[in-house]
């Protein structure tokens, strides 16, 4: 961040007084400017037993596999955001169940949430940024190609508990070095 | 949102390519600026059956009662957010417990996310943005006086998860009219 997007002024890093971190604040007008974690909604989608999985068709992971999920954005709700990101990903449409795991990944200022869910119908396709839709059983989950490490502990905990007939919300937080 | 904050350029709404909705793209270098919920992060502690509850010393809701909570920053993960908040606001050291509670707040583009603690000692006293803290029992909570409704919510659904000697993990959506 370089310039206020107030009003067009420089910005440095300064301590606002009564706060302790430094923050970028517009050396022209005063505003300060905070820059907070973002969330990732998604969710796991069951049909008969198989989880809806998308080929990445972008940066970052390219060509490696994961859950339909994307940038929450403002106005809507995590659901919202699990269905909707859902839609344009994989173009199913679901119906959503409850929040399932929480994963932290505070080294990208990220926060990922996935829902359970049910697929409505086999109509999916791959959405703009996937390459191809599938349906996997958990025998043939691509754990070696899965694109993000909050996608494989969300599916790790979500088979856990289907085999023990219990699901149960689940937090975790990663770290740098497990991305 | 005027300017880039990248280049100082003018910044005009438009729908980026591949893109289906107006988002804030800088007509000099391109950028494009996205706008996401913020994460408010807090927790329920508790200290002999009371609820720990701090009185604003800051708008909105000058002093009325809310659970020690605030905008969780980059570079943390949601339980480190809400210890740094009780911190912060009550000068009250917890033991972070599980999450609790997400409130969606889609008409201010917030997610509230309260955790069950227990506070360590009693030693806990007015942070910055804090007129008073005190402890509250179930019957003494000053249900008019609360700021939030999602701190009403969740207080709520502790309450009876208490009383019902199993507590679960909660997830409501408030409306715009019920603020």
């Amino acid at each position: 961040m370089n310039f206020c997007s107030h009003c067009g002024g420089v910005v440095n890093l300064a301590i606002p007084e009564g706060d302790n971190l430094p923050r970028h604040v517009c050396q022209r007008c005063g505003t300060i400017h905070y820059l907070n974690p973002k969330l990732v909604v998604g969710c796991v989608a069951e049909w008969n037993g198989q989880i809806l999985l998308c080929r990445r068709s972008i940066a970052p992971r390219y060509g490696l596999w994961t859950l339909p999920a994307g940038f929450m954005e403002n106005g809507e709700t995590t659901s919202e955001a699990a269905i909707r990101e859902t839609l344009e990903e994989a173009c199913a449409r679901i119906e959503i169940g409850p929040l399932f795991s929480l994963v932290n990944v505070p080294h990208i200022n990220q926060v990922h949430l996935f829902y359970r869910a049910r697929l409505v119908d086999t109509g999916f396709a791959a959405g703009r940024e996937t390459l191809a839709t599938a349906l996997f059983s958990e025998e043939a989950v691509p754990w070696q190609d899965l694109a993000f490490q909050s996608v494989t502990l969300c599916l790790r905990a979500y088979f856990a508990d289907r085999l023990a007939r219990h699901f149960s919300f689940h937090e975790e937080d990663l770290q740098p070095h497990r991305g």
